[in-house]
């Protein structure tokens, strides 16, 4: 069957992440209630990425079998019916068998981290303020371990549905973006829930040397849980892009 | 008598501007309040700029007279006293006799304009949405024509407490600045109610042919305020910097 793809970016603030659960707002939510009420059927949606509570996303990719072509204008539509905070930027009709998440190569998340001694009104819920010591070498250190296939079970919560914690990095890196922005990028094949936050706050912990390099390193072998650093706070989180074959 | 001076970042959107009123929140009313609690005091602050509700400012500058030097952690206690939507930068003694809005030597406004077919949450309530026709010539045009000393009060409104309408422009120009972001930067001696805004309402009424450059280059000898275009909204305009002798 058809699929529709919609691509959509959303300020992860206001809603419990995108995953529909009963009694709050969720970004799938919002989208299906829209989309029930433009296509008078109720459907349901894949993401290519289930972010958490609070994470933004500034391309998220998510699919829906349909047996018809979209209306020419569902973007404006949904756009119309959902929050400020989510804006429908494509609406396309996939090929047969098309699904968001399966068909996913890889995801692209960065986190921003804001490194001004003073924090900012412009940078409160976009990045995390951070004014403390980051040795950047150690963080490209530990940016340039993570390439590869790596056993990331440090870096997921132990109560997981998860199965399989092998995970391929096919890029990860720091740059600088701007007067006291610094900001990390990865790619993977696939995440796994809170991976990303897990890595950039066990990073975090490195560059303020209370944890050596080699440590992160040996954390990348399938350790447990316990041995890995803190989550870093949702609201510096971005899914960035979604690439497909 | 020395004076403090202090350098403030604040997102406008919560407030109803700088100036203290009676039963609304006010960015002096915040900053006022913070003093009065670290320094045991009243006292009343003066600003460059007495940006009107809803406007942004990334470098607004404040003074106040002092007999003594500010405590050294001045800025940390304001800023554990006030919103998040306002930051102190920094604070320090300045010399006798100076006062933020006398001794300064011009003012320096951006205007955001995010110019995207479909909005975006990450631009809400920090740019204009402005999804239409916008002749990037044209609006060169006019910014060239601002340069120089012109009557403005085709750009502020009737009911007044100016009593002089004459503006010296040091700088204008439009520049892009990232995807789909266009900016106005504006440096003058001073502004006057609303004058910025209605000087981009009025370039995006010629950018998108409903008015000739021509006549906008007219509204610069002192036309009556009707004559003049529409007043931008607020939340697009930032107090950028402000130059001191």
């Amino acid at each position: 069957m058809p699929a529709v793809r919609l691509d959509i970016e959303y300020d992860g603030s206001p809603f419990a992440g995108w995953a529909v659960q009963p009694g709050v707002r969720t970004v799938q939510g919002e989208l299906e209630t829209a989309l029930a009420t433009v296509l008078r059927e109720p459907l349901r949606l894949t993401a290519a990425g289930r972010t958490d509570a609070g994470v933004h996303a500034l391309a998220q990719v998510a699919s829906f079998e349909t047996k018809e072509a979209p209306p020419a204008d569902l973007a404006r539509s949904l756009n119309a019916l959902t929050p400020p905070e989510i804006t429908v930027t494509a609406v396309g009709l996939a090929a047969d068998g098309f699904d968001a998440r399966r068909s996913a190569r890889s995801r692209t998340y960065v986190y921003r981290v804001f490194t001004r001694r003073i924090p900012s009104p412009f940078q409160e819920g976009r990045a995390l303020w951070w004014p403390h010591r980051l040795d950047r070498t150690a963080l490209d250190g530990c940016a340039a371990a993570l390439l590869g296939e790596h056993d990331f079970t440090a870096f997921t919560p132990t109560q997981t549905e998860h199965v399989r914690f092998e995970r391929r990095i096919f890029g990860a890196a720091w740059t600088e973006e701007g007067a006291d922005l610094l900001v990390f990028r990865i790619e993977a094949d696939s995440f796994m829930r809170n991976m990303v936050r897990a890595i950039v706050g066990t990073m975090l912990e490195v560059a303020a040397d209370r944890r050596s390099a080699a440590s992160f390193a040996q954390l990348l072998a399938g350790a447990p849980r316990e041995q890995g650093g803190e989550t870093a706070p949702a609201h510096g989180l971005y899914l960035e892009s979604v690439s497909y074959p």
